[in-house]
């Protein structure tokens, strides 16, 4: 089983400072969206890097739309800058129009789960990075400009924990260098979330899969 | 070098016929976008293709992201189903956002090049699938549902042209099937187009370029 983390992702709720800033107030979106709320933002601690819902909608297009997870290997978690972490089962279909996924985002912060009726597709639990690594088993690759430049194929194993950053520059929040077993890079430049995925999907898939 | 062609992708201006229902004129975006037109399209032919800018989005996002295009051995080609064909230049970093990349395919529709000054990235021409693949060298492999069950590393040569179908279901409107060296199929089910997408770009990774 592969386990896939996106690690300090850039999600969260408009926060209560900025929210009645006429950009905030116009763009309508309760998710914090830089590209909506740029001008907004700037009063915001790290305001650079927040606010990239897109990141996440990527990330999980490609994870749950992949061979890997059609053939039921692949497991998906998005852990937030909040210590929020949104459990994804593989069977969810995820909705492909932005607008509309980030009101799906919204109704996960209001309800912990989606959809409210039934077995939820998703569920957001207040839970740190270390506390998710915990729960999960196998050798935990953290993906990183500091890591040793390796072939993926030399490093993944059978039962494998993948941590990809969720945001779009700077480093990493949560203390993850200390849970990694091993830090490797893929490349010279910083790549985006989806493309490191990417790399990690289609080269497990050809070592164990085929 | 890889080219990769998107192949009849469902790209359009909203059709004079549904520009002025109440969905279309709220809706101000000026592509055809299902998820905004859904009830003014049903009079169109083909309606429940059509209106997929969000698949040309992922398909260029993962696409110029990609190792294999930052390593220059990528180029990458957007076929519409009305014979327009968009050309992208390696170094053009695709907008993130999705209204504001709707936004940019307004401008290419309306002025055939964007940005509109100094050298163009994005360039868009009146052309058929025919044309577009008369002027790349490589082998031709199309990804089909009836194509042969086979790894993609064995098909894969250095000089290569990789037709995706761009459109949600259905089958091909150009008559691609003749215009190919060899059809293949990945999987059972048919797979979205960046699906397909990222197991190309990365199976050519491990043969040519690591």
């Amino acid at each position: 089983m592969m386990h896939l983390v996106l690690a300090d992702s850039e999600l969260e709720l408009v926060p209560k400072k900025i929210i009645k800033h006429p950009a905030v107030v116009k763009g309508k979106s309760k998710i914090l969206d830089a590209s909506l709320h740029h001008t907004a933002m700037k009063i915001l601690k790290d305001w650079r890097r927040r606010g990239r819902p897109d990141i996440v909608h990527f990330f999980l297009l490609l994870a749950n739309d992949s061979i890997l997870n059609k053939e039921g290997w692949l497991r998906v978690y998005v852990h937030t800058r909040n210590n929020e972490v949104i459990y994804v089962k593989p069977e969810t279909r995820i909705i492909k129009n932005y607008n509309r996924f980030k009101g799906l985002m919204e109704q996960l912060f209001e309800y912990k789960r989606v959809p409210l009726e039934g077995e939820p597709l998703m569920e957001m639990k207040k839970e740190s990075l270390e506390e998710l690594l915990s729960k999960l088993n196998g050798k935990r690759i953290l993906f990183c400009m500091e890591g040793k430049k390796t072939k993926l194929e030399e490093v993944l194993e059978e039962e494998v924990v993948c941590i990809i950053g969720g945001f779009p520059s700077g480093d990493f929040l949560s203390p993850v260098y200390e849970f990694a077993n091993e830090k490797i890079s893929l490349y010279d430049e910083m790549l985006p979330a989806w493309i490191v995925e990417m790399e990690a999907i289609v080269a497990y898939e050809k070592k164990f899969l085929w």
